[in-house]
């Protein structure tokens, strides 16, 4: 039986009405609305947002949320979930709901009655020659309060060992074959390293598998500072790390809450004895400023440091063992680490608020940062929280006005003690797995919002790009030029795309914030966005002042963005891919966008590896066809998703194609795959050793093989690997495909 | 702005034309149809099917497909691949679309050169005194064709060995143990087991343990034919196994291809070396019929067995070991037992139908059978497959007709190679994981459809439970009395329920047939239909002729379902149930069943774990929290969905609140909860050790826990289980609240 077309006109321009009329009263809605379902994005609601973002606002929010030092679980961490929550239940300018619950997590903390220790001994009399700095210097009034936590390597464990100074350089395992290799004698030394080259814990990993009892950490000013170190030349009078600064930092190897792996840290949860947990530093690690390494260092004996070795203390960078006879303290001085950290069982608060979907609430976009910081913490993270409440008050205020609701449900977050290792994050993740992989449709993390003024950065899996560049080619760049942000961006960071030409890079998500969990762990394409440097005009590994106690309001104010407009250039791009995802009728996640970064993976496998693993017996064959057939389902699926949006596309049509293009990076996720990586799942972006850009099961794998006999065990995980990355592909194009194929 | 309601009430009616129009011609259905978004499961359209589904029809599907043996991936197996393409591409009764993809398996099959052989061999001289049967007897014709392959063990490791005789009974653990204690030498012996008690491979792994070096398995005439034994009592004179009938079976301890766990078979994936797959026996091993057992058992020396021990072999069971002096062979004689099993690799096929979903083409209701046996098969699987037939023609039928498209997607599936371990569905499983876990609301399973004709039997995890009830109501009970289905059901399987009071008992799903994968992989909501014995007329294991040459189409008439009306009566069951799941406008899954069974489990958990649990610090507080969220959300939602019944709800609401109903059963799935178990992740179903029905995680931990000293790492073990059912079940809650709750 068919209906007659002339019929099926008629009724469909009726049935407009009921379709607007029945989701104008939205059953789960706080109030009413106006969208219905066949509502696109409303370009009027979403550049009234855009220009309704106040860069003053975001000022007075950081003045706020940086007036002290707030770290994870302090009674300042509480008053700002106070704050979080009063900002979201405001009657003007709230959301629908909004919630703090908490975890019962294992922080770690230096001891207040005994502080941690770093000191010049002579080993015969066991005369204290010389002490390192416990606190950072009170330079501007703020670095000398009871809250701000002196510097330390959480999660190292107590202890007081005592030997000779090496100098390790980053504390690399080739940075301790090296000395090996030079006859530099390991074993019972204290190896002084600094920051950068590979993660905090891994320095304390490698020095222990070599005998090294004790371990500290600098900021050498080369890295930071662009090889400034006088106090002139830095902060306050410069953007640069003051001499007594100290980068604090988690020194935990995994990320999520150490006592309760894969589960949620409930106050029922089983919990590990903290004994038998792992990924703590195996010996005592303590970071200390490059005033006091300079003195450590520069009285070293030994051997003459490799070029690459060295920084910009203004001295030789001797290896040790020991000090030199002739300097500050005589060759028979050993360097005493006093650590006195304990671990302390806390509650920490996530601030959850809602914003329910006037046509589909069960699809979630989520928007988080943490709220917690080292100190003060005014870039990191309250940046990103001062973006997030002043994106919030706007489309709060629209949805109290009754002018907006989205079509989904957004969510924002506010995560509790990141610092110590993404946990509130990774807890949620956690407690809410099933119904977070049925929903989310991305995850968007502004953590610091700007490390500096010069370019957006984004950091991103390939879906999200498309969205990313839409949004970016409206909004303004801050500064002078009128270039959109979209404009000033590819002229820092851009690619030649196969696909589009030249166009801005996106960045890799790694673990570095909260999107770690929601995109390793659960599957969800995930971004994070901020303003950052121009490179031509600093090589610092980061901000300088970061997890330091010099990371204040002024210093953004003063250095980073005086005006704000970075920040408020961060809150339209995160507001618009905010919007543009909550209220597009077809999700704006473009899946062929991954057609590209396989084509890359697959290349650099078939360039670096092809020739070696035919050796083995093993082709890259299967491979070629799987990005082929993702390829081939991508194309298709966008033509057909370009071929509705031609015409009046049924809701359940759109539903069908957004689940399609919402569960493709679930696609990717097998827990079974690096089951000794605790909670990377994703196939294509889990850790990664080698410097080949290409599958990370199939580049570590062949990395661990390489070296061994063919037909090894390893040589057989090659196999598997690369069986594990084709299976994906072949299931990601399957879940592309028209979904009545077989 | 809110909508007039006198404004929506006039459009809503309006708009029913639009919905109905516009689904009149579906995007992706072969051929226009009638139904629309909003129209439920048509009662004419189902009574239709049901009425129209032929016994004789499926006796004539049936003596096709039993007509020859068609072990899996012989020339008759792949016959029947093609007649289920034919049928299923019929331009009058045919599906939408059908294929036969293949994997390349790993199979177990007896040398043709070499047939494996069970000798008496006097151990002296090597003269061979007595051989078992190598074949059955031809008794009706068809036992000695060319493709009926000899009894055999499959994955049975090839070997010789020779040893004296013992008699184990089941081959349990526990038998071992009465075996050594009672003093009797195991080691270097061959162990005679009988049926039942545990899994086949579980008496060779045993055994092993013991020093066994050979077994063999036979079928017990007290287990299988309710004692009786001769020829006259037996097939083809009755029902019973005759005493040259060997069962057949697989002996390999996981399920799924055994070289490429968690892979799909493809032809290129990673395979495991042979040599290092897990999980084939450890020993020789061979099935023989207890015409052979008797010879056997009947002349053992040594203590009389215990009572439970005993069969009707009709003599004193003896556990020997070694024969008597005073018998047939004399006590030097020993027993060898030679296989010549071979791996091989072997293409093996499934055979995929669909019928495209009207409306939401993406929600799958899928419905399988296997379609290989160990011989003719008539039983096992053919009766079920000839069900499959009859359903998908009449289903077909209509389809082709115009007259009816489903609203789901269905999809009908002939598995290949599941005699040898569920093969053909876990590799489709693995293959499609993704895919399918998005989008099958449940798997229906009928493998044999007709052991016996007493009453239906039914296998399921809870949400199925409504969708059998309200079938099973409205179908006639095949014989006299003109009762339903279900209050012949009622009857034979019941039990009282603390919600509905006496209703059919469901039984539940453990890895019998291709139901598995499904369930405890994908954490699909899963069933299996039959009909049944009279369990007061027989205490058979099974059908008594399962896995033997006597398995034949004469036996299905003659002594299993004469008229075929039991036949009839699972189509029409599992077709109404299919068609209910396929077309109702709400799913028919009841997520609050999953109430009583929870609060069953917990039950037993308080009364037989708890107070031992109590003493070791840990309290079920959690879980008793758990389960009463989860009946909350469940009762809630339940309401939620009986109130939009009785309005009109919007086709996006009906969506979403079946993603949520659809989606319950997944959120039971974690991968991690038990790693060693291949493919066992659902927390409820997985396989439990000891006697206490409930959650198995907790009471398979507990039981290894229970010996040991407190604060022991099982211990551990037993509070990390206990955490991973509460978050499970508190997911599980949260996937059934309203979805934009925080």
């Amino acid at each position: 039986m068919k209906w007659p077309l002339l019929v099926l006109g008629g009724v469909a321009l009726l049935g407009l009405g009921l379709i607007l009329g029945h989701f104008g009263i939205p059953k789960e809605a706080a109030s009413p609305v106006v969208q219905g379902q066949d509502q696109d994005l409303d370009l009027k609601i979403l550049d009234s947002v855009i220009r309704q973002l106040e860069a003053s606002r975001i000022r007075e929010n950081l003045r706020e949320l940086a007036r002290e030092p707030h770290l994870a679980t302090t009674p300042r961490d509480e008053a700002l979930v106070q704050l979080l929550l009063q900002r979201w239940r405001d009657p003007e300018s709230g959301l629908d709901a909004a919630e703090a619950p908490t975890y019962e997590v294992l922080l770690s903390f230096p001891s207040q009655e005994q502080p941690n220790r770093v000191t010049v001994v002579n080993a015969s009399s066991g005369d204290v020659l010389f002490t390192c700095r416990q606190s950072e210097e009170n330079l501007t009034g703020e670095q000398a309060g009871p809250d701000v936590v002196p510097p330390y390597a959480a999660y190292a464990p107590p202890g007081t060992p005592q030997g000779p100074l090496v100098y390790a350089n980053h504390g690399s395992k080739e940075d301790f074959e090296e000395l090996q290799a030079r006859g530099i004698q390991l074993n019972g030394t204290i190896a002084l390293t600094r920051y950068g080259g590979v993660g905090r814990v891994n320095k304390a990993i490698n020095a222990a598998k070599h005998g090294v009892i004790g371990v500290l950490v600098y900021t050498d000013p080369a890295d930071i500072n662009d090889g400034q170190s006088l106090p002139s030349e830095t902060f306050p009078n410069s953007w640069g790390l003051p001499p007594s600064g100290v980068e604090r930092g988690s020194y935990h190897e995994y990320f999520g809450d150490p006592l309760t792996p894969y589960l949620p840290a409930t106050h029922s949860s089983f919990r590990l004895d903290p004994a038998s947990a792992t990924g703590f530093p195996p010996v005592p690690t303590q970071p200390i400023g490059f005033e006091d390494a300079k003195v450590l260092l520069c009285n070293l004996q030994g051997q003459i440091a490799p070029n690459a070795w060295k920084g910009a203390l203004g001295c030789e960078y001797r290896l040790g063992s020991g000090f030199r006879s002739d300097g500050e303290f005589g060759a028979s001085s050993q360097v005493n680490v006093s650590v006195h950290n304990r671990l302390e069982l806390r509650n920490s608060s996530n601030v959850l608020g809602i914003i329910r979907g006037a046509v589909e609430p069960d699809r979630y976009v989520l928007y988080g940062n943490h709220r917690d910081s080292w100190v003060h913490g005014a870039v990191d993270p309250s940046s990103g929280t001062a973006v997030l409440l002043e994106l919030s008050r706007v489309l709060g205020t629209l949805l109290k006005k009754g002018t907006w609701r989205p079509r989904r449900s957004i969510v924002f977050a506010s995560w509790g003690a990141e610092e110590f290792g993404l946990i509130g994050s990774t807890e949620f993740t956690e407690e809410f797995s099933s119904k977070l992989q049925e929903r989310t449709v991305a995850y968007i993390n502004v953590d610091i919002a700007v490390f500096a003024n010069a370019s957006l950065r984004v950091q991103g899996t390939p879906p999200v790009q498309s969205v990313v560049f839409s949004s970016t080619k409206q909004i303004p760049a801050p500064g002078p030029g009128g270039l959109s942000v979209y404009d000033n961006w590819i002229r820092y960071f851009n690619r030649s795309s196969s696909v589009y030409g030249l166009v801005p890079s996106l960045g890799t998500l790694g673990a570095g914030s909260d999107y770690a969990p929601f995109l390793h762990f659960l599957g969800i394409s995930s971004m994070d966005i901020a303003y950052t440097y121009d490179r031509s005009k600093t090589s610092a590994r980061i901000y300088p002042t970061y997890h330091t106690a010099f990371d204040t309001f002024d210093y953004v104010e003063k250095f980073l963005d005086p005006d704000f407009s970075s920040h408020r250039a961060v809150a339209q791009t995160a507001g618009s891919v905010l919007l543009r995802l909550s209220d597009s009728l077809f999700l704006p996640l473009n899946v062929s966008d991954y057609s590209e970064t396989l084509r890359t993976f697959l290349q650099a496998a078939q360039q670096n590896l092809g020739a070696l693993l035919e050796q083995q017996g093993i082709s890259l064959g299967p491979l070629v066809s799987a990005v082929e057939k993702f390829e081939k389902a991508a194309e298709v699926l966008n033509q057909d998703i370009a071929t509705l949006q031609k015409g009046s596309p049924h809701p359940l049509q759109v539903r069908m194609l957004n689940d399609q293009l919402m569960l493709l990076e679930r696609t990717f996720l097998n827990p079974r795959a690096f089951p000794e990586e605790r909670y990377y799942s994703h196939v294509l972006w889990a850790p990664r050793t080698g410097s080949v850009t290409t599958f990370p099961g199939l580049a570590n794998a062949f990395s661990r093989a390489n070296s061994t006999a063919p037909g090894s065990a390893p040589w057989a995980e090659v196999q598997r690997q690369l069986s594990i990355v084709v299976m994906a592909l072949e299931g990601a194009a399957a879940t592309l495909r028209p979904v009545a194929d077989l």
